[in-house]
């Protein structure tokens, strides 16, 4: 099944770690591909995850404009590489949940090619979960989507100009 | 800080777990209690979490009418003296993180008193960061959170009588 968790909100990307936690406490294979997140940028979740067995995760080494010095142009060509990757995997059937997270806003913002991302969905093999993650346009994804939840933020404290903190954005 | 993660939708308690393992990852102490669990019911990510160094979990022995036989009365007494542990703990501060999974329903459905929750919550010592998860009338509680996102439900197999799913929604 393929579930989706966006919005503007916080906890996209907590809830689908979590979830592959709870999928791999119950014996599910997991494999988390994370896309966009800036080098240099180290999150807590990451850390740990890498120490729980039946868990596997490739933080694809991608910068982004907004971050590193990459044009956009280069991250593209990284990015489609990347997503391929993923899409070989899922194919191989070694994972029985695999996690792609941030890819709506890869999609979104045009790294990964919408047409070819909705055939990817329409491909997905019978009895993988596919979780995906991200911020922007759903309207052509939901139909695929078994799950969707939208993160809807009522209150943060980013509005009252306080910057992100450890341990709790990253 | 107060971090509420609410709504009719999938990804709250799997949110709170994944900030837990954030948090854990940047060095903060974390406890995560859980309320109003069916005792039969051993969910994927206690599994999981249970190996996590950094991380402890009490997972309180409470049943639910719904699930087990035991009459309300005897459960609110069950969930009042476990809240009280609670608070012991929030207070000795040897934990940085706190998280009370499932604790809006506890007080939502009077197993917590509503204006000892209140209370509580104006006592939250400083540099805590207290993570509560749970469905219910929020109106009461909202002023004092610094983050709320509401996780909406915009499409989930459950519409469809498809029934929980091991390592999906447990």
């Amino acid at each position: 099944m393929i579930h989706l968790y966006t919005g503007n909100g916080k906890g996209k990307t907590t809830s689908a770690f979590g979830l592959a936690m709870r999928a791999s406490g119950q014996g599910l294979r997991v494999c988390i591909f994370q896309f966009l997140k800036p080098k240099s940028l180290l999150c807590g979740e990451q850390v740990i995850i890498r120490k729980i067995k039946g868990i596997d995760i490739v933080a694809f080494k991608q910068s982004h404009p907004m971050f590193e010095d990459v044009s956009m142009q280069e991250l593209k060509k990284i990015v489609e590489k990347d997503f391929i990757r993923t899409e070989k995997i899922i194919h191989e059937k070694r994972y029985d949940m695999i996690v792609l997270d941030e890819i709506i806003n890869a999609v979104d913002q045009g790294f990964v090619d919408k047409k070819r991302f909705l055939d990817f969905l329409r491909s997905i093999p019978e009895g993988i979960e596919l979780v995906l993650t991200g911020r922007g346009d759903i309207s052509a994804i939901e139909q695929y989507a078994d799950y969707i939840t939208v993160m809807v933020e009522k209150k943060h404290p980013f509005r009252k100009n306080i910057p992100a903190r450890k341990g709790i954005e990253y």
